[in-house]
């Protein structure tokens, strides 16, 4: 198997990006990339989108196609990747292997959701699909949001984790948020506007939500052969990933404190790495609700199951503490643009170890060590994507 | 790079499925294949599947997330591929990738569609959508046969091919179909039942048109290692796989008169598995119309670029000729189940190199070769895949 590095890296403004089609909004993340790799969209070889509203909350039937076309990458080998809200991830693991391979030198990771293009109501029916439409949702009409409101309560009633936990991580993650300009939401807020905002699905309420935004974001990935033979400055090279799956029914889940794909996931992105939680100098987690943030805490592994509160009351997560995590904003503030996530995650990690991020949202690095969080669904699909530089 | 090879095979029988869900049917497949390969569906570590239709002419939005469920395979790393028409393809390259790169030793591609659970027209608004909705099909009305259409007039004016000629290929197809158990049309027809058959999109009729069909087909790979573990009797080798893409919009192509995406994908294949195609004993060529069939012969190499009508004409494509094509009935006549397509075409040639299917339609061997070429939408997506026994 071949090493893989990634050399290039953009991201698009995310928000309501009503200003932009598809294609437009892919070409921010993918002309800053290629640029970024000093490479030309001709010497992508192989391209692997993520992207999951094809049809849904965006006309585009076919939008590899059409933004490939849009950014010069026509000839190409493509393939359209959907792991839900992991499908970033699962398109930067498809790119990754095509290289790992020996098929392609040099390919891209691209992901792009556009998902305000609908009412909102209409949005939240397709998102409530990820899951088992025709048994859970079709039967009971649980939204997403009440979903992960079951975990939160489980983990309230067996870990004693609070509301006011739960709003730490909101406001940490709008603290970093307000810090990075490409964040939807750059507004602080604080425990009290976190509580006193309107209840979506019990204990969550708006604030322990991420919204719902329009956002691109793309990676160039290269060979080593290639990376010396452009004598890449500082490649970001992947050092293992993970991947692993849970029921589609949330019914057959054996506990709802946690999500078992991401413990397996991460289990098998450490081992394939070789690298342990503690080396890891920064992370991205997948916070679409704020419990989903204190769960990945545990699950992958950052402290014990069931001390994840205190990792955040602590402020450990915070830049100083043991490991900062989501210095972006994470979806939380970021934004989640569903199928741009994955490759978002890894664009923010490429910018911390290569230490080009704002200055004060930089982690520290010691091992050179950043590891990316990204479930799809409620635990339904997983990927952990370990870097080191 | 390690070598990989096909241990298990199955397919659902192709038609109208009302009678099973997605999940259902995708177990059509998946049970044959485990059982074929002597493996369970806990061996496998990683799943690729291929489906186009979530959310559009099926209600389940995380198709590869329900079958997994449905089959067992919950654990396992899922994504689902989209590459239109080619979907099935895109899969296997994915599944084929995660044990070449070592992340997996056991891996299974999967296609499933459902076609059938919506209204006609509805289907045909979906599938005109492939290609670029905002631009050509929003703007000038275009469905997906009158784009073949264009092919079709083109070819006739440049090459002399006739509607006689179109019609040979469905009457071979709709001949082998009828020794097909799987086959969704098992109808034998003549060429005036073609020349007669309602027009669709001027050259193109009725019979030069595949059904709308429901189907899955699902291919178990191993690596090497693990070929040699299991005592596999019969391993099928992957030998190369090549894809390329085309422009989303037709107006932007060169020409008219062969698919480009299918001649560089074609190339690629051919180089990477160091097989020429004179030494191919059987091949499976996307037959979504009867035009496209005839392209395939001369785009893949089969014959040079205006001669494929003469191919057909001579029934060199028939068992018996130079190079026989489509022995299932191809897509004319198995059906074209969208991301199943690709999935089914492997199963085939997987059978075909075991010489396992009916006597009546077993093509001969000498270099024990086959490929598989498989387009999605219009030439926008193409891939290309290799095998020997």
């Amino acid at each position: 198997m071949r090493k893989v590095a990634i050399i290039g890296a953009g991201n698009s403004k995310f928000g309501n990006r009503s200003d932009v089609n598809i294609m437009e909004l892919a070409f921010e993340a993918v002309k800053p990339a290629l640029e970024d790799a000093e490479a030309t969209a001709k010497d992508v070889e192989f391209m692997a989108l993520g992207s999951t509203g094809a049809g849904a909350w965006y006309a585009e039937l076919l939008p590899a196609i059409v933004t490939a076309e849009h950014c010069g990458l026509t000839g190409a080998g493509l393939v359209r990747c959907e792991a839900a809200c992991a499908s970033g991830s699962a398109a930067f693991f498809t790119a990754y292997s095509a290289i790992a391979t020996g098929q392609a030198d040099i390919a891209m990771a691209l992901g792009v959701e556009k998902m305000r293009e609908i009412d909102t109501p209409t949005t939240m029916e397709w998102i409530g699909r990820a899951g088992s439409y025709l048994w859970e949702f079709h039967n009971f009409g649980l939204t997403f949001p009440a979903y992960y409101a079951l975990y939160a309560t489980a983990h309230m009633a067996r870990f004693g984790t609070t509301e006011e936990d739960l709003a730490l991580v909101a406001v940490k993650n709008h603290k970093y948020g307000s810090m990075n300009p490409l964040a939807h939401l750059q507004n602080r807020i604080t425990v009290e506007d976190v509580l006193s905002s309107m209840v979506i699905a019990y204990p969550l309420k708006l604030f322990d939500c991420c919204p719902i935004t329009d956002g691109a974001a793309a990676l160039v990935l290269a060979s080593e052969e290639k990376v010396k033979e452009l004598k890449v400055d500082t490649p970001v090279w992947v050092a293992g990933i993970g991947y692993a799956s849970g029921t589609a029914n949330l019914s057959r889940r054996q506990h709802y404190v946690g999500l078992e794909a991401s413990v397996l996931a991460s289990k098998r992105a450490f081992k394939s790495s070789k690298i342990k939680p503690d080396d890891v100098d920064v992370a991205e987690v997948h916070d679409c609700f704020t419990i989903a943030e204190i769960m990945a805490y545990e699950d992958v592994g950052f402290c014990k199951k069931g001390e994840g509160a205190k990792l955040i009351r602590e402020g450990q997560t915070e830049i100083g503490g043991k490991i900062p995590i989501n210095l972006d904003g994470g979806l939380k503030a970021k934004g989640h643009p569903i199928g741009a996530t994955g490759c978002s995650m890894i664009y923010e990690l490429t910018k911390q170890l290569r230490e080009e991020v704002e200055r004060n949202r930089q982690a520290p690095m010691k091992n050179y060590v950043a590891l990316a969080h990204n479930v799809g669904g409620t635990g339904h699909y997983c990927y952990v994507t370990v870097l080191k530089r």
